[in-house]
């Protein structure tokens, strides 16, 4: 059996007919590079719609660079973040925030399912700067979260005013802001919350690798494309990073997709629940289903062709997509099933 | 008129019809992300055979970030690369070599036609290393040049074995490789030569955003991908960065394009030799064309919708693509006498 | 009452009589600068005699920048360095080793009394390799320890050995080295256990801010000068910061005053344990005393005027230095009881 | 013969009776770290008196460091700061503002005698803001210059004017301000001309390593000493730097001693002139003399004992300090005239 990386994450799919579709439309003609092309104007205008805000809009390669630059123009080197202990940046990004922000720190808060404690953060933004230590100067924010949750635009609220308080900016990773919107999250909430960057995905929504970095505060953006092209993520052929935007934007895939990926994610859960013996790490919000199971049947799901990944929670993740099926979802159904 | 990018650059083209079709073909199912798809080892397979050596490859994004990484691999912060003074990294980087080098210098040499003056390069590599100063560390070269020229294999030795003798490594900027390669240049010299990394050109030989890092001495690969996740240059749907080479190279049409793109800019030069009053600044060897005329002549020409720019020597500057037409380069011609 | 500092930390001593000695006679007629002189070869000897091992040695204005320079010889920005989580460079130098180390991570790792404890590295160093963590790269280590605890040689042998065997270099935070030899730790031991760098204290061994960088393996100082210009790190007037390594050395004092300073730490546990109701926190094998003791007697402490601070742990720190007195250490034990 | 090391910089000096005097009485008993102690507090006052502006205050170790963390306050990396093109930020710090500055550059202009030229300055401030390069960012003057000249108040306006108009912050290194203001430069012009960072030397002025950090827009010091710490620039034992500068400052030495140097500098360069045939390269405005001289002379007077550096402009530098005697300005003034 070919081995099966469906749902291994939600970055092994392709990219959704729509963006496929919006590529190879402006892939016509001659056009002028480095994001004054008509396709990024275009793509732009509709990300500011979304987000229903007059932000400052540009094209990144990777949610990591577009992560770590984002942090880097909120907080300083001899800072440090809060952020979620299992937020991507802490976690997943290989030191990047530390690397594009000379030496910015990270400091991981815990929370359930990936939310942070909202006592922890307070805790954190009470204590005093100290000269030898980093003290907190920025909030990073994951919607949904790692973890699989979806934070109300309440619970945002209480993090982010407290945050802001005491001078802090905020940073929203939006990878999956796509199933945050499809499980309901007004995107329209983020810039009224007082989130100064946010990094909107694109690759895990449908795209090919592309994310939007959407800046609200556009003093935050002064010089923006110095530090981009600096930073490496200024593309030459801008209209194939906004292309993807624009195909899924406009066509309403972008939300469709996602929410096409959270039902995925609920017949899976579902399925398990019912046909397993194995719980649920976290409640199922939006697109990605961990499940307790031991060492010994996650390795023989591997076995069996199914990659999946245990995370630093002990749990096993399942991540579903806009391209997921019913059937593949009842296939590993069967296959958790059988290896239990 | 409708303002007519076909020369201002050989980005504004977009993708050449191999490597559309690559991604597209590559798009469907899922696939292992971060680089250990299929896709992603058919297509370093065949830039191995490019440069017939057994070179680490992976794929970036830009080749702002291609350059700057391969110069951080090579170069200590306290050290200065020695490039031509016209070179890429030198004044189109925005300062990403400092910036990915942790302060690395750049040490800008001087030559005629962007290739580095021998001369200038050992009276570099003869001065003392003095603690105040940064001692120069590594040296970078450009292959096709900045304006247009092609070095020969025994040229670009005479620059290496001196460096190599000097404990220095050798990086090659190869955004227009394909041209020099269509021009005669055979790839299989650059490992001979003694480079430790080039960075091969996607994106100018008919790609999107696509460039190739080769490292052929694989020791200088050590934790490559964390270095290239750090630095947020690791695509997670890898194959979309794979399959414009995969397509590119597998056709012939890397070369055959920029075969193309170089006879459509002798078209254009013999047309402005014959037909104004103008002169070329550089022989031409590739796909770029320089011309001197005066502000008001170049003024004239972008009022007429021709984008084209001034660089640093003070000629204006034609690019030929994959996607150059004879036609087009007629009417450019035409227009030039025009605004004489 | 006016404030007592005596016990607050080891750097609110001034210099010892045999430091600014030293300084003194250093300080006649002209001398070569950058480190040339012919107090600075000397003051060199004298440490690589200490270690016994033909080092190459520099000095540095601060331990900070010694450690967070070594580390970044050791490790890449892309790697995470293991160290205890109590360890000066993880908590108390406000992120030096990512700034030093463009975006090196920390891997703070648990143990008694500051001391690593083996099974935690062992445990580090069998993580595989996974491209979006910063594996581990290096290992640092302080001896004594910050809470004042002295590993055994055997002890080290067992950290470094394993580190070792899976390519990791060895860092030593010697701030406290001298403490720990004159508990009879023996300074030739670190380059017989394989430590690739030291940075020996010279502050808190009765100098002024002097710290020594000692490179046992001497191609890792491969324009080591130009490393520590760049980064802030070179003495013009270089006899200043030789001196006090000079005259402390010479004279013996750098150990003797190390033995006077772990006997008022002696003198002052005894005491603590015999006047008051309050437990030591970690064997006293050097100059520090950590004692359990609630919020409001810390506070009615430093009300008294002494001026202490509570640590991670929870305990509260007192130091010792060349210049504690019998007297003091005896009224401090008397507030101690008084504020019980 | 032994070398003489005379006036081969000012940093070949001891420290002046009045700094080693400070130096000693600040030894006694124990005090405050990291800067809150008293003699930092009154050195503070003192420097806030020379300069008649509520500035804030930290010593830092050397003048590279100083300059580098000043520049990186006024500059993002994407940035270049404009400087004369024979500055020690340069020049002479082995790339020290692009590793503190995270890859800012630096952008060297002309000008007679180490004076940034006007128009030169102009032309730069007017380029337009280009993606691809690193715009203007700071201003970067020196007083005196590296060639021995000092601004007038009117001179360092009409810089500082038309690039504050464009956005930029101004850095003034002051390593040679005492000899500036012994000269005739009044230091309080410093704020009123709108620096916003002074750099003041210390070590040149008679003081061992020590120089001033003087930021008068206090809002560019926001949480200044974490900045400081993770830069490796905070002294344990503070009032080790900060005393020189209370022993000179307090006693009128900064400025008494620069005097004395200067009129040393008069007396050789007129000795020169009037016994030798060469001739001299710049003004002597301060403490420092440029010869014209051959080659072989200078290797000859080299070959004397008489330590002394030819410069990027080709001349030879003599640099007198307060220790420089006249005795000594004779006999090299022979010296120079039997080597000719």
């Amino acid at each position: 059996m070919s081995p099966r990386f469906d749902f291994a994450s939600d970055n092994t799919a392709g990219m959704a007919p729509e963006a496929l579709e919006a590529v190879t439309r402006a892939n016509a003609g001659f056009a002028s590079a480095y994001g004054s092309d008509e396709t990024s104007r275009r793509a732009a205008d509709l990300i500011r719609e979304t987000v229903q805000a007059d932000a400052e809009i540009r094209f990144v390669f990777s949610g990591t660079a577009g992560n770590a630059i984002a942090l880097s123009m909120l907080a300083d080197p001899f800072e440090a973040v809060a952020a979620h202990q299992a937020a991507h940046v802490c976690t997943d990004e290989a030191g990047a925030p530390g690397f594009f922000g000379h030496g910015v720190g990270m400091l991981g808060l815990p929370g359930e399912s990936g939310k942070i404690d909202e006592t922890a953060l307070l805790a954190v933004l009470d204590e005093p700067v100290m000269g030898h230590r980093q003290p907190v100067g920025a909030l990073s924010l994951t919607q949904s979260t790692e973890y699989g949750a979806v934070y109300t635009s309440e619970e945002l609220r209480r993090l982010i005013e407290p945050a802001q308080a005491k001078g802090l900016r905020t940073h929203l990773d939006g990878a999956r802001l796509a199933n945050a919107v499809a499980a309901g999250f007004d995107p329209a909430d983020i810039p009224r919350l007082g989130v100064d960057i946010l990094v909107m995905g694109g690759a895990k929504a449908g795209g090919p690798c592309a994310e939007a970095l959407v800046i609200f505060d556009r003093a935050l953006a002064r010089r923006i494309d110095n530090r981009l092209k600096q930073t490496g993520q200024v593309a030459s052929k801008a209209r194939f990073l906004s292309a993807p935007f624009l195909g899924l934007l406009e066509s309403g895939a972008w939300v469709g997709h996602a929410a096409h990926a959270n039902l995925m994610a609920q017949r899976l859960a579902e399925g398990v629940m019912a046909g397993t013996r194995y719980v649920l790490a976290h409640p199922v919000e939006a697109n990605a289903v961990f499940v307790r199971m031991p060492a010994r049947a996650h390795q023989k799901l591997n076995q069996m062709g199914w990659a999946c990944h245990r995370f630093d929670d002990g749990s096993v993740r399942f991540v579903c997509s806009w391209a997921t099926t019913e059937a593949a979802v009842d296939e590993l159904i069967a296959a958790v099933a059988a290896c239990g």
